[in-house]
């Protein structure tokens, strides 16, 4: 066995999840090969954290959860209110004291009725949370850009294939950035922002999906006093960018100083970024739930 | 149980799966809710029939099938002929004496080192073939057209949720058809062929999936003295074409009727159509292995 391979052995076997209304251990939860999810990528899901044992922003995911399903032609088969009480429930379930990331999904199931979903199939995964390498947040990541658009940017599908067969095994890049026609809109799994002489860039709602920590991010940064603009950057802007930061439940806060083959500012993580993630860990407290 | 779930139910209740080494009844096979094709949408297939119980073109849709895995950088755990032997085996498994839809399956496990999956889980589904209603080949069908590329042409993925998001439900289209700027390319899991001004029209290789009925058609078309030519028609020439129609395995050869709200030719299925879907099925038996 692997390093990595016993690594995900042992989340998984600390791991649980609701499936069919009842709370399994991880590795006994499997869905059937029939599912559209399976067969034809019919899927939604969202993500969230706990700090203290306690979830972030739980209605805003949970508000997102239900948009994403709706857009793609899907009704959860419960209630909001019955899907953060599985939630709290199955964190309190979690053994040890480690911070829980919790993934509601919801697939297709096995009937489409011309591209609607009369069955789908809800689980929520409950995983000890995963640090991110130290040296993510002391050296900076690299991000490797695309020239598409995220598919169905309003929605949080379970589509991540484009960004997996671009970096095709190069681990010197952390994340893909979708660059359309050379606009900066959103890596795989985080927003993106730049600071450009003095101002905090991000792309607008209307191009990438509503992300709960950018929002956390700009409520702070508009409260610290920093200049923002939501618009979305173009590539050559990177030229006079002092900083780019992704943004992302998991990652909080983390800088990145290469975007394919272009440095960003010096090549080092700025103080924008700093002060962005150190206002963000301390003001953890006000959107936990 | 509505009549669609019914359907649903005998057809899963008479096909198998080949799955960890064995064949067992559909209703039984079920993947980990860990796998990435559940996560995060990884996963390829191939998708071969059967004509009096015996593989249609099953080579072509073998090495299709290791292609589409290499471009998602996935290596199956067998070689193309256990896989070949596995089909074989599968079909001769299944009760009665319908002919079988075979659909092996290549998903991307648990684990992703950097967009390359080095535990890939294999599957194959064998199922009844069912026929498309009669009305399908007399009437015709409508394509739904969508303004995008398909994602990765070249690769036979799992990823639906596009054409899917775009029917919602809206059963008067059979299909959707991707038009990026404006350019005929390929259904969602169809060839398209335009007969204009007596010349037969299809997108070339380099653009499409390289589709195995496509190919066959083309043979025979070329056979027959139909003049061909291998390029992307623009919408705008739908005004002048006579004839439309959809190849696959499946359809094997459907008449198309209209593409969102134009009409091809009269709006009726075409001589050059019908010919050809007569021709295909006269020539069946130089394809089965």
């Amino acid at each position: 066995m692997t390093e990595t391979n016993q690594f995900l052995s042992e989340v998984i076997s600390m791991s649980i999840c609701y499936l069919n209304g009842t709370y399994v251990p991880l590795r006994e939860a499997c869905l059937p090969v029939t599912d559209l999810a399976i067969q034809r990528g019919i899927g939604v899901f969202d993500s969230l954290r706990t700090y203290g044992r306690r979830p972030f922003a739980l209605t805003p995911h949970l508000e997102r959860f239900f948009a994403s399903a709706e857009q793609v032609h899907m009704t959860p088969p419960l209630s909001m209110d019955e899907l953060r009480r599985i939630i709290r429930e199955g964190i309190s379930r979690m053994d040890g004291d480690s911070e829980v990331l919790v993934r509601p999904y919801l697939t297709g199931g096995d009937e489409n009725r011309n591209g609607t979903f009369p069955s789908p199939r809800l689980f929520v995964l409950f995983e000890p949370v995963r640090r991110f390498d130290d040296r993510c947040y002391q050296d900076g990541v690299a991000l490797l850009p695309l020239p598409q658009p995220r598919p169905h940017p309003s929605v949080k599908t379970i589509d991540y294939l484009a960004p997996s067969v671009a970096k095709g095994g190069r681990a010197e890049f952390f994340e893909a950035l979708y660059c359309p026609d050379g606009e900066i809109t959103e890596a795989a799994s985080s927003s993106v922002f730049l600071a450009i002489e003095g101002v905090l860039v991000t792309a607008p709602l209307s191009r990438v999906l509503s992300s709960i920590t950018r929002q956390v991010v700009l409520t702070l940064a508009r409260e610290s006093g920093f200049s923002v603009e939501e618009r979305t950057p173009r590539l050559e802007e990177l030229r006079i960018a002092q900083e780019c930061f992704l943004a992302s439940s998991m990652k909080e806060v983390m800088p990145v100083i290469r975007i394919g083959n272009i440095l960003v500012g010096n090549g080092r993580p700025g103080p924008a970024t700093r002060r962005l993630h150190h206002l963000f860990l301390q003001n953890v407290e006000r959107w936990l739930d």
